[in-house]
């Protein structure tokens, strides 16, 4: 599983801040603890600045964090120039967030993806939006993955985000999502998956159990990586434990290194 | 989902002590302390003591917890003539723990289900023991239901316990588990499963995190009881956020009211 840290956000207060005084010491802070507390991969995105300032300072960041930590980026945002900037001063495979099956965002993120080798999250929507029932986004989903495929990625530089909704508003959307997952994966083996955390419990009171439970049933579904907080350790030691009963981690080997780490206490 | 406390058994010292010194006062606010936790049903077990006093001490047992709380129990022992004893005092709709498909249980605890009208706990395990592989495990459990529904019992009367292995041991175990699930499931619509704790982790540290991880992915399977101690509050609360998930609290009815009872805090 690959935990991709989200804390790096300038829509987060204190990210923020630290963005907007350049504050390169509380960045890499926030870079290596998130790193120590399990994440693989960590999130990049200044999307709050002024939209022309915008290359520049993900170049910044992006830079500052490689300089601090060892793990690839995913490169996050809506603004083209910024992810370019970005990849270009990335060192080694970055990922970006990301691609989805809506006509302009395609034509423009992969050209980036193709230039840089980039891995990308792709969003399973079009231009009609997020497709309502289960058939239709089996469609969608499987046309963008074919796309991606025929415009040169490999499958294993795919992680396809279903796009789960609110149970608060739709009892249905996890079980659907998760045979989402299940069919997009007996469909293309190799394909990833990905998901953020803040969309299936949103409208309830004390999501944080809503969102560990989903991440759990998700992974049984295929989840391979998901955006999101490494300072949940509840919610990482889960997803270690997960790894072990799904034989991802045989002989519970990356389970017992967390031990040792005192990641699994408390 | 099926919250069947454990504390009631007294292989647990402190049960032990309140069961040897006939402490009602003690007994009693564990039964209510566990409902209050979540529990729907209760376990009742005595097994260390004597054997020719265990029919008596259980009668007093389920007496005791019946006139303190409104669940039904779960009588469990390994002593027939205790589980009659503990039968014959229940009122209500009882469940037995356990019968399997070992011909000298099955033949001794089959007569007691049909006289008092009692659910069951079904051991996947016959007289060569625990099976082990895929096939032969499918093949013991469907042979066991199939055996129960002959002999008088409805599906929602059987509650199949699929009997996981340790992961320390076994890499796939919870994932064979899994499948035995889905598998006998779709085979028998209407048969409930359950599973205790103790085993899926044997072996490993901290293996609380791997309990709940199983508990969740079990549900996604089809899991809907489970026997544990009701005061791991964090299962409880993944196991009621699984419930939202899996759609069986649609509108998450349940889940809030245990936000307002405050039972999803901390």
């Amino acid at each position: 599983m690959l935990i991709i840290g989200e804390k790096i956000n300038s829509t987060l207060k204190a990210t923020a801040k630290a963005v907007a005084e350049r504050d390169e010491t509380a960045l890499v802070d926030l870079a290596q603890r998130q790193v120590a507390a399990g994440a693989g991969m960590l999130d990049v995105n200044c999307g709050t600045v002024e939209a022309d300032q915008e290359p520049e300072v993900m170049r910044w960041m992006v830079k500052l964090v490689q300089g601090a930590v060892n793990t690839p980026l995913c490169i996050d945002s809506a603004n083209p120039a910024a992810l370019a900037a970005g990849l270009m001063a990335h060192q080694g495979k970055a990922m970006v967030n990301s691609i989805s099956g809506e006509s302009e965002r395609y034509r423009k993120v992969l050209p980036l993806l193709r230039e840089h080798g980039a891995s990308v999250i792709a969003l399973g929507m079009d231009d009609q939006g997020i497709p309502g029932d289960g058939e239709k986004a089996y469609a969608v989903g499987a046309k963008l993955v074919e796309d991606l495929v025929k415009d040169g990625l490999s499958l294993e530089e795919i992680y396809f985000d279903p796009l789960v909704r609110s149970v608060a508003t739709s009892p249905s959307a996890a079980l659907e999502t998760l045979d989402l997952m299940r069919r997009l994966g007996a469909s293309f083996p190799g394909l990833h998956f990905a998901s953020g955390l803040s969309n299936v419990s949103y409208g309830v009171p004390e999501r944080r159990h809503l969102n560990r439970a989903y991440v759990v049933l998700s992974m049984g579904a295929g989840l391979d990586a998901v955006i999101m907080d490494p300072f949940d350790q509840v919610m990482v030691q889960l997803i270690l434990a997960s790894e072990v009963l799904l034989e991802k981690d045989r002989w519970c080997l990356r389970y017992i290194e967390a031990f040792n780490q005192g990641r699994l206490s408390a």
